[in-house]
């Protein structure tokens, strides 16, 4: 093991109002691991529209300031505090998450819980492991609503987002057909190259017409929607009745407006879901053995393309980018860089 | 048996455009039974918010034109069709709702399906039974929704209204606090009047930070909305996490606006309740179960207050006059009148 440093470089955010200066990158204290808990150092951390959700103050939880920004990232557990599985997990490769409650990825090294780390197997990519819970977590775990409430095909919107194309490919393979809905003529060729039988952009005038056609002939019931605002009510208002509308994110950053008469007189719902929430209502174990399942995917149906690899001086600026643009790939920082 | 005539008087709906001339008084052929169908005396026949709703071409049922509107009533049945249900049926009082592709209530007869009939117990009034349907029975599945999603307490919006007004007695029978909010500072006294512990006035300054604290301290996790528009997600925001929104109506002809956070970051979730819905997946046996337990409570915790009773002639006007305030007690049909 390598020895661990007295400080470490990390990028913090200082304010949720999103003005210049609400990240920096500082000079802090490498922190100890107690009971319970790990010292991971970071490899590689991507930038998420749930970060960006955080850094404005948007996202479920709000942190006390100045915190560590980022939720998820992968790399080498260099110290435990103690208690059985952080003592297993010392000397390995993990995936990891970040605590509700303390600093997160972006910076040299990461305290969290041993719980929120996942031991990557001897074949999974150390970056493509970064981004292995936000969004092939997520990929997993909307398919497997839609699985519940027994859809035969499913529409998304914000379809050509990371974790849309993840949704594509991975319903493929398990023979569930979808529809895919971008805001942009040219997303439509991205995700057609993906694989995607069916795609519609919402800026086409027959969109209404057309989404509601392919949803009765594949008989698509669920909604994954990212986009939140008068998205959810319009694609739902085009699916058959008894349709479910998941909302996983707020992209519009507007309220769900929903036609009362759809969920009165056709039985259609609206929930949500929270990938925190998920993990926490379904237990180590089935997260554990749902991790090895996906690792396994990590390379083909479940790969996240990256177009950028950042220092922590670089991510300031690199995350305003992202920012405006998120369609193209992630963003990954790199605190070794 | 009294005999039959040939015709009939009969409020007909023209258009569906609100305009004055789109109800009129007609006189039509008395129609005569097939299998299966019986006709029935209208007796009395209420104006639901419902009823308003359809005249203005907005409820999840649109007929062809001209029809008799009026979607519940009660009678005697006068003829049957044949079928062994309608054979017994007839010179019965029942309570009646009206077929989802024929002439409804508002007439000297109605043919319906024996299906749609309830038989009245004994001690049933049968003016009291014209209102059988629409309301006491979605006041008890509305109850019955709250016990299956465990709710300790529910809150309601219009809770003014007479169904409003049975759910505050019907729950109170039954042990589950409610909090109801209503709209205008009068209605406040009316419903304490009624025996509801918490009223709520929307329009009072504090209303937030208030119905937020009741909801917390009785645990109100299920809403009970027949408003829609802002009110579903203000509502909603108030209440605690894992709350569910059961819209059922739409007072306010507006989308139903929620808070994709409540959704995504505190598992509350948005449904509908339709009662043509409702009793059609229940099926018979349950709702004929169902009607026998409605009746007993009919004179006290489900009983409506009727505040005129109009002949065919004068219902035009009267509808109209309900319109504009719906509080305060129903507005019957009385075609012998």
């Amino acid at each position: 093991m390598t020895s661990i440093p007295e400080t470490m470089r990390a990028l913090e955010l200082r304010s949720y109002d999103g003005g210049a200066g609400s990240l920096a990158v500082v000079e802090k204290p490498v922190p100890r691991p107690s009971k319970g808990q790990v010292l991971v150092r970071v490899a590689a951390a991507p930038v998420n529209p749930s970060d960006l959700m955080f850094l404005r103050g948007m996202y479920g939880v709000r942190k006390s300031l100045p915190v560590v920004a980022g939720f998820e990232g992968s790399g080498e557990v260099v110290a435990s505090g103690g208690g059985l599985w952080s003592r297993l997990l010392v000397g390995r490769r993990v995936a990891c998450a970040a605590p509700n409650d303390g600093d997160g990825t972006w910076a040299e090294f990461m305290l969290t819980d041993a719980r929120l780390c996942i031991p990557l197997r001897r074949a999974t990519d150390t970056e493509q492991a970064s981004m292995l819970i936000v969004n092939p977590f997520t990929a997993w775990a909307l398919l497997g609503i839609a699985r519940e409430l027994r859809a035969e095909a499913v529409v998304q919107t914000a379809a050509a987002s990371a974790l849309g194309r993840m949704i594509v490919r991975l319903a493929k393979a398990r023979g569930v057909h979808t529809i895919n809905i971008v805001r942009r003529r040219e997303q439509v060729e991205l995700l057609t190259r993906e694989g995607a039988g069916c795609v519609l952009d919402s800026s086409a005038e027959d969109f209404d017409a057309s989404l509601r056609e392919h949803c009765k002939r594949l008989r698509a019931t669920v909604l994954f929607d990212a986009v939140a605002g008068e998205t959810t009510g319009r694609v739902l208002r085009a699916m058959p009745a008894g349709a479910t509308a998941v909302v996983y994110g707020a992209l519009s950053l507007e309220g769900c407006l929903v036609d009362p008469r759809a969920l009165i007189f056709e039985r259609k719902r609206v929930r949500g879901f929270w990938l925190s929430d998920q993990l926490r209502r379904q237990g180590a174990i089935k997260t554990f053995r749902a991790s090895g399942e996906i690792q396994k995917h990590l390379s083909n149906e479940l790969k996240t393309e990256v177009r950028a690899r950042l220092s922590l001086g670089q991510a300031v600026e690199g995350i305003r980018q992202y920012a405006r643009e998120m369609t193209g790939g992630k963003v990954v920082i790199v605190p070794g860089l």
